[in-house]
């Protein structure tokens, strides 16, 4: 089968490779009909995570069930799921409390041995899923993959952002970093009831398709973007601040600076640092800051049925689609933000 | 001033009246620039409420601040305000906890004695608002009054309905009965992230109105309702159930039937009697029954928020528009359900 | 092996049964430690539930692993484990949102086809557990099984009677009917905050059980419950309103007229009939009816940890402990009220 | 009349002093009673916080109302009141979120001019209390001040540290700093249904203190805390950690190291600098970080009815009693940590 390796920083080949197997009663096989390249891959195709030279890349996509092992009960042959990017075991102390990316067996496709053993990613014909009752969800009938397929991570990470900074309808959220997690937070807001949705980036083209979604914008590169937002909110700050960014300080404390008192920055942006934070003032104003990574089998079925009736179209934000063998030119433009989301089709 | 005064059922006569005067330093004078006929007062018109002949009618209005109290400290003259229809009086220990609607000095305008003094009500040129710092919403600049004036009462009944029933995103949310109360609260589900709101009713017009709101609709006169939400929930039936029909107990039951296990009947039809309730059925099944007046107070700054910004626009349900004078043509229009929605206007 | 075995009303009888095997590969089977006999049980022992004649009863219980199906993976031969009288499948849609009691596939033990498939009861020298991951819970070490075994069913009652109800600290929880369900609500409620317990019951006995456990009693048969609850409370009746008895309409209403305006009636009484409730009272004051048969797979664990902290100690509520021969006196003594919860022994 | 004033670091003069008087008509004054040294008032006195020479200290008191201004409604003359450290007007955009301690216009007794006009602190024979109807709470009949007078700030934090977090029922709660905030929120804890309360400190009659009310023990100068806690929680960590030491930027580290993966961090340790987080570490592991300053104004009266039915005792963390002229010596013993919780008496 064909199979997209990374061997080295912007280094991805593609290339044969075997096809996988049944190793555990609880695994599936699921050949994949679309997958996207998600932002944490970026990491990895610059070298910022390191996998093992000739690890398959991929952990967002969705396919076909193409053989199940003797154990899985919820799926047969044939049918269409939706992968979760992030394996979980469903029974630890963790997933029974439905807290399923902190699981005690966690792992994530196509990641490298970032979490012990190196699981093979999606950017392939043909995909092992480990603990596949727990880890796939039902797709739609008569839905199109490519509004199906972030339901493996990049909505749930959108969602959780919005939902577990507790926002209630009517509430004013910042989005901080208009790339598609960015953009995905505040979609969920809007769909759930915010009275205003504001985006803020450098990049046009980003801010463009913010404004399309209906958010109101705010160029970074133009103004302070802290005290915009206050301008827009009788002076407080906006209830929840997403900070969809990450790397560095920053954005971090510029999502501080721009939340009401009392208020949530809500941070999704990937962070492997420690930085200087106004622990004082955060106190002062009773602040908070939590941190989400998207939890696909928790919210997976409300999301699917939220895209099917059409509340929710992650599509949207797709700018590019390339065939599987196209994938290290999707990274490219990824990489350079020439494209926003880049959606692949085998 | 004129006024629209009740002398029986059936019987309302719009006639001269003396003004209102500040009689408490924490009232406010309020010269009416819109109101609305809630179903409510449609039960004094028939004479299922009573109150003292005379007496002046309304209760879900708003208009500018003519005088204020010497105490009254959030607003000024000449301000344009939304009046919440029930009296609270912002310090009890029901207001303490924000359970303003449950007021040790609750009382509503133009509906008689029922909660001790007998306030006149807002068909009348002018209105005195008791303990008007709190139950008076300041209006959106640039907002019109017909989008805002049902924040005043059935927009926070709507909300209410579905937010105490803990309706999370991605749920289904069927709405029993699409009068005023029963289309707000499907618009609020909506808003706030219901993957579907399936309205049902049996008046054509109504549910005409339903759809173009984006509802799916059943007409209740051509199948079962509980069995056809079933069919289109894989045989569990909604998550919620608003039951917005009330004075009889079939529509509650019929609610109780069609809700799922471990959901919730949120119950905002007005009652006054006993019923047979199917209490073992509820006991099995875990279901919840809850009853919600809508609050004004606590929720109507994030409803002006909603609105000025476009995400609800309760307008839409106005059927009629008429002038003081006018407002008996309207109950009867309403009575007859000719009229779905009367906005009075000065 | 023994097992008790139900042939008609009143008529238990000990016998010889064949032991039970591993019927599917989630299937384990328990040896039982430590039993109780439930309020439920009761119905079917009166005849008011039907069971098949030579089913075995017995549901609330624990035990050692002494087999089990390959399919297992959480339990190994010889764990000690409290195993919910509540069947789930652990993967249904309404077990992933951990609703377990509403299982699609859900039965129980001893309790006859109610539920489809008859399954075996835990009055016997060995039990049949099936989905044994989703549905045992660990013992932990060092805990007598007379603490633990009400795991099983009564104290998860106990606790989503309270929870459920949303109580918050400094609540006061009246809880009507001092029967194990009543005495665990009450227990749970005082463990997580309640300022004040008020426990309603006419038997002496039972009050003075209440009294040791540091509630404030009521005698029913003294005085109305639910006027003292008011002198109690200011005037306005209890937060939250435990109603324990079930069977007829009585207990119900005076927990409606009990519970303040806004509060919350939380029903684990056991109800199979239709009755006059009233409806306009309660849409008048907003009070809330929710149903909570317990979970024991989402709280066990916490339970347990609980009571191995000396934070709760069900076993207070213990009057009789009996061996299993001896089951059919403990129905006796229950049914009589001469007992108030009855330990079974192995 | 009585004042203790300060005139530099370490410098307090007991004084006489004018009394107050009402200067607005929402004003009372109140002749405290009883009165008690928080811990941010100590920052005051070591000079790290700095107030007008000659400024009145104290914020944590209770007494009895001398005098209301005309707008006080809900208290009179010769009422027993508890009086929030905090000031709050009720009225704004905060206050009617139930968000009091970020009021636009909020205010400390005694801190001098941080909050824009200062005003004059409670250790005085008069204090003037401006806002009286919301800051002000009923204390109840027959039970000592010495019970109650924490309920103007320090219980209260202790109270939202826990509350804020979300605790549920047998959750596993550490508490960071054994001083009177971190003991009252240990007890808080305990009262709401912690199953463990594991108390860390190095200050050996502290750690016997927290012994003393039921606490699980570490001496963090014998071990590592955080190891300690994964230990006692099967490698976990606790569920919650309050953070109860503030200043430096250790505590708040150790206890981000010693929460599980998705817990909660509740910092209520004082801070006012920036410090260096591991932030990537938080993302990773999806945990929280909130702030919480006591709001007496919203949970004042359930923790008042708490202690009123002898759940909670604030009174047993008091180690020291003083008259107001001895105040300056308490400062002393508190600021060497030979005094735990020092009560003034008048």
């Amino acid at each position: 089968m064909r199979a997209v390796k990374w061997y080295g920083p912007f280094d991805l080949r593609v290339e044969e490779a075997p096809e996988p197997t049944i190793r555990l009663n609880e695994d599936a096989l699921v050949r994949p009909t679309a997958a996207a390249i998600c932002g944490t891959d970026l990491h990895v195709y610059t070298g910022a995570l390191t996998v093992v030279p000739g690890g398959v890349l991929g952990h967002e996509f969705m396919g076909v069930v193409e053989k199940v092992g003797k154990d899985v009960k919820r799926f047969r042959e044939g049918e269409r799921v939706i992968v979760s990017a992030w394996i979980a075991d469903g029974s630890c102390w963790f997933c029974r409390r439905q807290l399923h990316t902190q699981c005690e067996n966690t792992n994530i496709f196509g990641m490298g041995p970032a979490y012990g053993e190196s699981l093979d990613g999606a950017f392939a014909d043909l995909v092992r899923v480990p603990y596949a009752d727990t880890v796939m969800i039902k797709a739609p009938e008569g839905v199109p993959d490519e509004k199906l397929v972030m339901v493996s991570d990049a909505l749930p990470t959108g969602h959780d952002a919005i939902i577990n900074a507790g926002m209630e309808p009517g509430d004013i959220v910042a989005i901080l970093g208009c790339g598609p997690i960015g953009l995905l937070s505040g979609m969920c807001a809007a769909t759930y009831g915010a009275s205003h949705v504001i985006a803020i980036d450098m990049v046009r083209e980003r801010l463009e398709m913010a404004r399309s979604l209906g958010f109101t914008t705010i160029n970074a590169s133009e103004v302070d973007p802290a005290e915009e937002v206050r301008n827009m909110t009788d002076g407080r700050g906006a209830d929840i601040v997403v900070e969809a960014v990450g790397k560095t300080v920053e954005p971090l404390r510029t999502a501080i600076d721009m939340v009401r008192k009392k208020g949530t920055v809500s941070v999704v942006g990937f962070h492997l640092q420690e930085y200087n934070i106004p622990v004082g003032g955060l106190w002062l104003t009773e602040k908070r800051v939590i941190f989400s990574i998207g939890n696909p089998i928790r919210s997976g079925e409300r999301l699917t049925r939220l895209i099917a009736s059409g509340k929710i179209d992650p599509s949207r934000i797709i700018s590019h689609r390339v065939d599987l063998e196209k994938v290290p030119m999707g990274f490219e433009l990824f990489e350079k933000k020439k494209a926003l989301k880049v959606l692949v089709k085998y």
